[in-house]
């Protein structure tokens, strides 16, 4: 398969419009978005895609989980698509790139083809996988899980947001409920462009993350117990402060997660302290330690350290432990050739880039258990994300969209 | 003034009665009270408080706090009351004793003396202080306080609960607003019996806590600032992890109030970590160190302290340090007569005693400010209170009760 030339490149000031035109569909209020899955806000993001899609000529299909499929036509009708995207859905306090640039890059991608019609072997989808976010219905990565096999679709129907309405239920609602089958939609390659969602890249000066890896997760919830007493009146010989075993907690995660470097990281994000009474000494405190990395063994060796030590430096202050994995992701290693592409296009093009793990879930990660996938990544401004500061630059955003088009267009195999 | 004889004795059926009377109104949901200040359950527990300051022959005044007293005449008219007393509000899941035992038990004394014909010199008055608890209406004791001339009236009158409700306004509504000037009743002396809220007497096998001293406390609300960062995505050497700050802070709380033993406390109640969030690195903890000691230097010290400490321990982990006394109460020292006259009640009477310093606030520690005060304890079932399951065995309210008379009695002189 030949490479495209150079000269292939998007319309970068086209894709910035886009990105912004469609931040203006469920605006935050510091810049950002609130768009999460299935509110009405989601469906207008959906309709302005999908007409964004006719006016490239894509033909859309909708499946059981309201994931959108904008399909641009091969000139091989028994060849499996190259399929491009992420997701529209975004955080309550979201920025206006996380999700939202890989598909629009997708979208560039077809918008670029057509201008030069170009045509491709492959067909073309662009996707917009339903939920990725899974801030308003748990977990995370919701629809592209059901499509790769490894979530129930009833079972994800039944997920309850805060006021225990249902995921089903509010698919429905905003007519994004599609007729196709989860999964139906086979692929011969998925490629995903995102921002970093971390500070690697903009401190090496890379433009581009060829991404070899996701992070493997483990989420443990941790359960201290201890003594609610009170704080006056409570000498310090018989107390059992579990806010105490929570400190001791809190240094090993950072211990273990040292112990394993330069493929581990951990740490305490979420943390609910019982009673939480300025005069009542911590009773109870359930945390939740975030354990990642690519490597499996060690993902595995952390969570069995944490086990095995933390007990004893709870008991040592008269506090019990106990904890449950409540998150669980193994570590996906992306296609090589695809990975190679990327490499290769960002080498060709010019742009400075370095090897990278991503830190963050993303669908990709889910459909790498499926079919070839990979990702590309750009910088973001201070590693930031998940926040409506969240920034990337426009050239930032060229750059990725260039390299994702080349190694999409690459493996969609140009016809002359 | 002749002490009175041992066969002065409370009737401990009828004090328990009136406990459990009292314990139907504004009832728990775990066999405990929920009777906040100024609710209506508040209103009907002063009422029926008042039906039985009536039957005892008590004329009651009401002040502009709502707090209530309620008085015996003595047989000199010039001579200061002899006050006896504590608060009848609880907590949201409260005990049926913290407070109330005080009160009954003021009124139970009067019952005796009516009993036994028993006439005093001073007047004794039973008091009934609004708003002890401060979690209603922020901060706790708050009736005695102005009486104390330490709050202002008119800034209790505008203390808003957590639905913006006045405290004023709520005092009219239950119809509570007395006429009397705060302040206006001048005092001999006040004595208030209240459970430990503690586990020594219990541990040591006292019945009677002889107090000697109030804790000082300082509150001292502590602010860790990080940086909120992806944990999947920020290695370990660029993390700014403010929890691993409060870790910190939490042991070195502990050490400083180790190094001042045996008449210092120190721990960590109320944590809020920001953003909160399972994938986060926390960007910022906002926590409040509570300091107690009945030695004033020694509480300085250790708020000097942690000022001096923490920044360099959070510094070392990229996080900065600030902080703010949100709260402040010197120690009361109670007066040693009337220290005494309990001591020796309880001594006379052959119950079990020991010197103990209350560990929570009462009225009667801003009472000391004013008039000669002093306090009577009886443990609890394990130490534990602001808690429904919050216990104590009648003999120890006997005992108590007991103490509390012969004191109050050997104050107020009895008239042959």
């Amino acid at each position: 398969m030949a490479a495209p030339g150079e000269n292939l490149k998007v319309n970068g000031e086209r894709l910035w419009d886009s990105l912004m035109e469609m931040a203006k569909i469920g605006p935050g209020v510091a810049g950002g978005n609130n768009r999460q899955t299935l509110t009405d806000a989601d469906g207008e993001g959906r309709a302005l895609f999908q007409t964004w899609c006719e006016a490239a000529g894509l033909s859309m299909g909708v499946d059981e989980m309201g994931t959108m499929f904008a399909r641009r036509e091969g000139t091989d009708p028994q060849a499996l698509p190259v399929c491009v995207g992420s997701h529209l859905d975004t955080q309550p306090t979201g920025g206006k790139y996380d999700g939202v640039l890989g598909v629009l890059a997708g979208l560039e991608i077809i918008r670029t083809l057509n201008d030069l019609d170009i045509k491709t072997r492959h067909p073309i989808v662009v996707t917009n996988w339903t939920n990725e976010e899974g801030t308003r219905f748990a977990p995370a990565m919701l629809a592209s899980g059901v499509f790769a096999g490894v979530l129930d679709r009833d079972w994800a129907y039944g997920r309850v947001d805060a006021e225990g309405k249902r995921f089903g239920d509010e698919l429905e609602r905003i007519g994004w409920k599609g007729d196709e089958q989860v999964g139906a939609r086979k692929m011969h390659a998925f490629f995903e462009l995102h921002i970093e969602q971390g500070p690697i890249l903009e401190a090496e000066g890379k433009d581009i993350g060829v991404v070899t890896h996701g992070q493997g997760l483990r989420w443990i919830e941790c359960t201290v117990t201890g003594k609610g007493q009170h704080t006056g009146s409570t000498p310090m010989y018989m107390r059992r402060n579990a806010g105490r075993a929570l400190a001791r907690v809190t240094e090993l995660v950072h211990e273990i997660a040292l112990q394993h470097q330069p493929n581990a990281v951990g740490a305490i994000g979420h943390i609910d302290v019982y009673p939480n009474s300025r005069n009542i000494i911590p009773e109870k405190v359930v945390f939740t330690v975030d354990f990642r990395s690519h490597v499996l063994e060690t993902l595995e060796a952390m969570v069995e350290e944490l086990n095995d030590t933390a007990p004893g430096l709870c008991a040592d202050v008269g506090v019990k432990f106990s904890s449950e994995v409540v998150g669980f992701f193994d570590p996906p290693a992306f296609d090589e050739t695809l990975v190679g592409r990327v490499r290769d296009a960002a080498e060709r093009l010019g742009y400075s880039h370095m090897d990278i793990v991503s830190g963050a879930g993303h669908d990709a990660c889910w459909v790498n258990r499926v079919y070839p996938t990979t990702m590309v990544m750009c910088p973001c401004k201070d590693g930031l994300s998940h926040n409506e500061a969240e920034e990337i630059t426009p050239d930032w955003a060229t750059a990725g969209a260039d390299v994702l088009m080349h190694a999409v267009v690459e493996t969609a195999e140009i016809v002359e």
